[in-house]
């Protein structure tokens, strides 16, 4: 089947361009001998997971336990890191049962409940989890400082059922190094382990190895960019291997048509752009603004295009965030040049829990 | 089951406010003698078109064919408006197809584009569309000018396949009725029948008499209401059916906590609100503020409360807009006095052809 033969809007990932991002982002952390632990959240599909496990990752990162639950399901079951604070009876009861089909699971934690909840659930099952401590690094969500790491660190090392593996952030700029050396030291004067320090972001992805000190690192978005990398000049448009197919539905004036996906197709992100708000890309109409959305609706401004898109004509749209937008989606359709070369489920979408 | 066994995050909806909305507006509608019919972006569940169409509803609105396929499909087949231009083989061949099991269809058009296409896959399959011209008023999307109205409307009532039905528009606030007026009044002039005349958003709901010209009104919203809704004094708290069941995960310190949904749950929605940019009202905190949001995690401000939630706290949040946050979920839990009655499938969930 052809690409042009799908109907529209579709969700759709070229393979070439796929390929090239795992390969490049792969070789930079083989070459500095940092472990890449992908995050599936992007993509939320086991067939790209499997893809980034065989070109050399060392394990995955699954925000929420039921992806978790999803990438185990389907044979990703070597080293899962959870970063998130596991909290609940129902929660842990699955948490505990996934430790057994895992070969080897951390989870997250940045308080003492969290610790308690999870030591309760590992000793009451018979099963041992690993935890590292978030800290915070720059994001102002979760995570400690230096001090109640070190004092969250005793509290999983005296632990039953509980293995301390070391810290997290996210995200981790070449700037928070010094605190992470902080951490460390402090770790090292009171004797708690630290195998895993584990940093995040795609956007400071390439600049992990000016924090040597980090055993690894997560990253969302590399296999398939979107306009805020090509912004930022981490993808080229080739590169930006995810892409919506909307077909213009409507032409009111010269000065704009709209697109047949709004919200409900990219997500309700949006960027701030030197041009103004944007819901993303138009690949073949770089002119073009997407700059507003209504559920299905997509309103694009055509006034700065020589050649203006008709009615019926089909374009490519690079969200502005993947993540979200793979999120709306049910299926995920993979090709290459131009031909449909498999059409992947979604299953870890709508895992919240 | 008792609504607090529910694991979070989790979609609910009160029902004792669903039928309070679904009543005061089906009362208000039936008073003024204009057709009440409900759009289903919002709730995107058949069980609830179920109950609007029982309260005297005269038909549904869906965006999507896809939408419209899964009401017909789950015995909704009375009468059913897609106000979207359908364009291209595919859908035209499944929207003739759904014009045979549906006892009214109608579907807008704003081009001689789409309206041709429509004829064609009409006449082809021996089926006739009602249709209707999308004018524009005030949302600058779709719609076209009075003028070009008529002219579409010419073409429809000359095109085989095709039933010129009338006219709708989006949004019509009551100072809009002076172009619905002219419009209908060249329509008149040239002979051109508008048994419908259709109005729609819920922000003017209730105003929809002011303009006595409409025979029907589409509205998505009023059955569940929501921030932007409590904000605008058309739902109280009460009324505000639809709300995410979040727990507290993380309190880095006494200005800060983390729910455990962020845009996955809630969707990317923003709203400006007075005292800033805002992702959901949390109902045991009117202080707080739903700051921000990660995928997976909610930022709310706390400095302002004086008693602070903690860590493993439930708390309910009111989405800034409830039909995206309602595509994010595969479920929707039915709850009344805390009691789960019903978990409902969010069929038209994704359904975005």
């Amino acid at each position: 089947m052809h690409i042009d033969e799908l109907d529209t809007p579709v969700l759709t990932i070229d393979l070439d361009a796929l390929e090239t991002n795992l390969d490049r982002y792969q070789a930079y952390y083989t070459k500095h001998g940092i472990g890449l632990r992908p995050h599936i959240k992007t993509h939320k599909t086991l067939a790209i997971a499997h893809m980034q496990m065989a070109k050399g990752a060392i394990g995955l990162t699954c925000q929420k336990l039921g992806e978790a639950e999803v990438m185990v399901g389907g044979g990703l079951n070597k080293d899962i890191l959870i970063p998130f604070n596991i909290i609940g009876k129902q929660k842990l009861d699955r948490l505990t049962a996934l430790a057994r089909r895992t070969e080897k699971l951390t989870v997250a934690a940045d308080s003492a409940y969290t610790i308690n909840g999870l030591s309760a659930a590992a000793a009451a099952d018979g099963v041992t989890l690993g935890v590292v401590i978030e800290v915070e690094t720059g994001s102002n969500r979760t995570g400690v400082t230096a001090q109640e790491a070190v004092e969250l660190g005793q509290l999983i090392d005296k632990s039953p059922g509980l293995e301390l593996r070391g810290i997290m952030g996210f995200p981790t700029a070449p700037s928070v190094r010094p605190l992470i050396q902080e951490i460390l030291s402090l770790f090292d004067q009171h004797g708690l382990p630290h195998p895993i320090v584990s940093g995040g972001s795609t956007g400071y992805a390439m600049q992990a190895h000016e924090i040597p000190e980090l055993t690894e690192y997560r990253s969302g978005e590399y296999p398939v960019g979107g306009y805020g990398h090509l912004v930022a000049g981490r993808h080229t448009v080739e590169q930006c291997a995810l892409r919506v197919i909307a077909t213009v539905v409507s032409r009111p004036n010269d000065d704009r048509v709209v697109l047949d996906g709004g919200s409900k197709t990219m997500s309700a992100s949006i960027m701030q752009t030197d041009k103004g708000p944007s819901i993303g890309y138009i690949v073949e109409y770089p002119e073009a603004r997407f700059y507003a959305f209504s559920e299905e609706h997509g309103h694009v401004d055509i006034s700065a295009c020589t050649k203006k898109p008709v009615i019926g004509e089909r374009v490519q749209v690079l969200p502005v965030h993947p993540c979200p937008c793979v999120n709306e989606h049910n299926e995920l359709v993979a090709t290459r040049k131009g031909r449909v070369e498999a059409v992947w489920p979604i299953y870890a979408r709508g895992k919240i829990r």
